[in-house]
């Protein structure tokens, strides 16, 4: 079956490969472009990320919360203890501080979303163990 | 000449008309949709706006600061005493606090950005005077 691939990236740029520190809590590859960089006047931190398929981070919590838009493809959002949430182009997630959580494509589709730092000050982000294999499997 | 139709928006929800309140500070119809409601848990405010082609506000300051994120069409954002920045998909504006600019589509295609309010505890946008019928009429 033809897969749409979204390997360029929708509407926001794709950017480059996950610097080292980050890619060890990824599971495959993502890329990272710095939409509105930390340092920039208005103190704000805005990422376009894109996933390939099957690619999903390990679990973390955001002290101060995070904000998803997604721009493209299909993917996943679960916060500890709950059921995953399906997303596709046109949803929003908040995630609230201090929610353990991970997000990521699904298995077999591109998955792009901005993702907003809320309140960077409240310190960076606390990563944590991978979600497990058949957990992830399980997701459609 | 075919336009590119983008009256229901593209990627975010297009929303309504927008409220009485602000009707008066623009000219032309313009579309809101509250993306993360100010009242939300993470006190953030996003909003998708798709203007109509021809479509513009009127000069504003945001005490705080803005910034868009151009998911679709053709528009200008424009700050006092500098050229006009002509703005597709895929661009990013920075809008410094207590800086006089205007944002709108251009006169033949539908615009569509996210907006994201910096520091709304700053306040209010102050809305001032319309954008100049020749001078908007000069840009492409």
């Amino acid at each position: 079956m033809m897969k749409l691939d979204l390997s360029n990236s929708a509407i926001f740029p794709k950017g480059e490969p996950l610097p080292e520190p980050l890619r060890k809590n990824f599971v495959g590859q993502c890329y990272l472009a710095m939409i509105v960089p930390g340092n920039s006047p208005l103190e704000f931190l805005i990422a376009n990320e894109t996933f390939e398929p099957g690619c999903r981070n390990n679990w973390h919590i955001h002290p101060g919360g995070q904000i998803l838009l997604v721009t493209g493809g299909r993917g996943w959002y679960q916060e500890k203890r709950k059921p995953a949430r399906e997303l596709h182009a046109g949803d929003v997630v908040e995630i609230p501080g201090r929610v353990k959580h991970w997000h990521g494509a699904a298995k077999d589709s591109w998955f792009i979303h901005l993702a907003i730092e809320v309140n960077p000050k409240a310190g960076p982000a606390k990563w944590l163990e991978p979600v497990k294999q058949e957990d992830y499997k399980m997701l459609g």
